[in-house]
């Protein structure tokens, strides 16, 4: 791989976008990379979180223009490559909610557009104060429609729709009241907060963590009765588990659990 | 029209409900002026924002109780007038959501019951400090059934459900909190805000824009991979307008995008 | 009943939790005596508002792990046990929402696991400031798959999948900021602020209240268009109710309404 790099610290994956002069733009080759990372996440066993950042000045600054205007050079005037360009890409960020582990976006600088959008499809996020965020494609004619589906999911409404027709950023402390955003802290402990986060997940039973997080975004989507069978069968799966046994008695007991995983 | 008036600035409209003897209230008369006016946005190409305000105390009082009470001398006791009112009120709101332009509720006084779903129902609001919201027929033995349909799809769960069944009233700064408004600014302030938004939006690519919000609330209601595959189509169709194009290349160029819109 | 008690007080019942020896915790026993109050409630009509409460340090703390443990006993490791135990458990969470009045949950020192979600299925909290919420069975290898149900339809989807996955507490005041908690009281105003609340929704129109409230979940899980069908339906039907006519002609004339309920 050359412009996502990949670095394991025990239970800890650290993604990194390396294309710090292109603002890490999500190019045909760096969804590419990010798909395969996170494929090979979902086999993954000895991982049990994982932080997603970007080099440079910024997180990610969304979709690569070049690249997209340069599709215009086909036959077809760019529709099958933009057809492909945007299924590639929700299918990258849906393979983030399919990983077993915990994604965390650990977010500075600025985060817009699909960049934005893929802050809102990690599971959790972590920005430094001072980063911006925007989906602001309505200012260049071309309006966040997939953005808007990660973002819509994470923010009210009427907010959300707010930051796409006015194509206006809001900054880190206004994401964190939005749902945007989990943490925000100083640039300089960005980094150690983003793995204190993960740390403390790799902390947890890896297999209940599983379940859970495959189950969090399906249930929200079922009616009510629906998400509780879904969700009950899943309790059931997790108490039969022997580390749940051990981590329950070891609670009763009042002792740390001596976990297999 | 009478009650309703539509003043035209550039690409903004401003309606005006015009009825403060009655604050406003969405009478027969009201609803039949405002359905017509946003069917004729439907098809206004020349207008990109809309702004709704009301004149007088009140932004809107919700439905004429005296016209509604009036409807029970009918043979039925009114059921049949109250369900042509309670259609003919949903397809207006519902409208709003049809009409191409970003619709901006320009909100003092007061926004109660059907009021405060009209205020819900409208993409974006911005109110002036001191506004009052609720959703209060339950005071008077009348739930607000409908208002909450529009309520609820703004306001978290809870703060929603507590409003409608206590009847009181929040403040415009605790409705930003909710989610029910975008901004709150000083009285003197409000329409100034209201048309500074408005052109903000009627300064981007209209055709982006209807795209981005046709497609925001169908998407919001569709699974996560149904809402990617309907957006990505989206997405297709915006990149091949050739003002897109425009739009992208002046970026890429840093120059201001020449738009035909 | 010998852990569940029920006082009423006019038109409010306070259903109090009382084995706070086990901090409340929600055993066969006590799923059981919630099921039967709850659904004793359906069919109380004198009843308009009520409130649930714990006796002892905590308001309950979640499912009872030494029997959930004992269930291992079984020749299937317990399997039939939990499957019965969550399906029992997330019936009586959702005959909460069944009962025509609204739930208040009176909520102190903690509330955890299915203890947290206690609180997120009823229909209204009121916390006592200090008052710790946590879904933290993730720290004993026991993901809160069920409790996430009720969680995450009150709590946006990043904030609630950080406390899932971080087991980790928040307080009252930020439960509130999350949409967990309608209102924070000090702990000494912590009954009377309940009752207060209760007062207020018991004095008004019964019928409409119910009315409102069967709606509100379910109109909340449809399409926008079918929501306004149904609830079009349930204003007529509250429109036809003669004490719903009495209150809108008390208002318009200025007086009180006399109303049978």
């Amino acid at each position: 791989m050359t412009i996502l790099e990949r670095e394991d610290d025990g239970a800890v994956a650290r993604l990194t976008m390396a294309a710090p002069e292109r603002l890490n733009a999500l190019s045909d080759a760096m969804l590419a990379e990010l798909q395969a990372a996170f494929d090979a996440l979902k086999e993954d066993r000895a991982i049990r979180a994982v932080i997603l950042s970007g080099r440079g000045k910024a997180f990610c600054a969304g979709h690569d223009l070049k690249e997209m205007q340069a599709g215009r050079q086909a036959e077809d005037g760019g529709a099958s490559y933009f057809d492909d360009l945007f299924r590639r890409c929700a299918t990258m960020m849906q393979t983030i909610r399919e990983v077993p582990q915990p994604v965390i976006a650990q977010v500075h600088g600025i985060a817009t557009a699909a960049g934005c959008q893929l802050v809102a499809s990690c599971d959790l996020a972590v920005a430094a104060e001072g980063t911006r965020f925007g989906v602001n494609g309505v200012n260049i004619g071309l309006f966040c429609s997939t953005p808007m589906v990660a973002l819509s999911r994470n923010v009210p409404l009427k907010h959300a729709f707010e930051m796409l027709v006015t194509g206006e950023f809001v900054d880190a402390t206004r994401a964190r009241e939005l749902g945007l955003v989990n943490r925000v802290v100083p640039p300089e402990q960005l980094e150690t907060e983003a793995e204190a986060l993960a740390g403390t997940i790799a902390s947890k039973l890896g297999s209940a963590v599983k379940i859970g997080k495959q189950g969090f975004y399906r249930q929200a989507e079922m009616p009510l009765e629906q998400a509780y069978d879904f969700t009950g069968a899943a309790m059931v799966e997790n108490m039969l588990n022997s580390d749940t046994n051990e981590g329950i008695a070891a609670f009763l007991e009042k002792r740390a659990p001596d976990w297999r995983q």
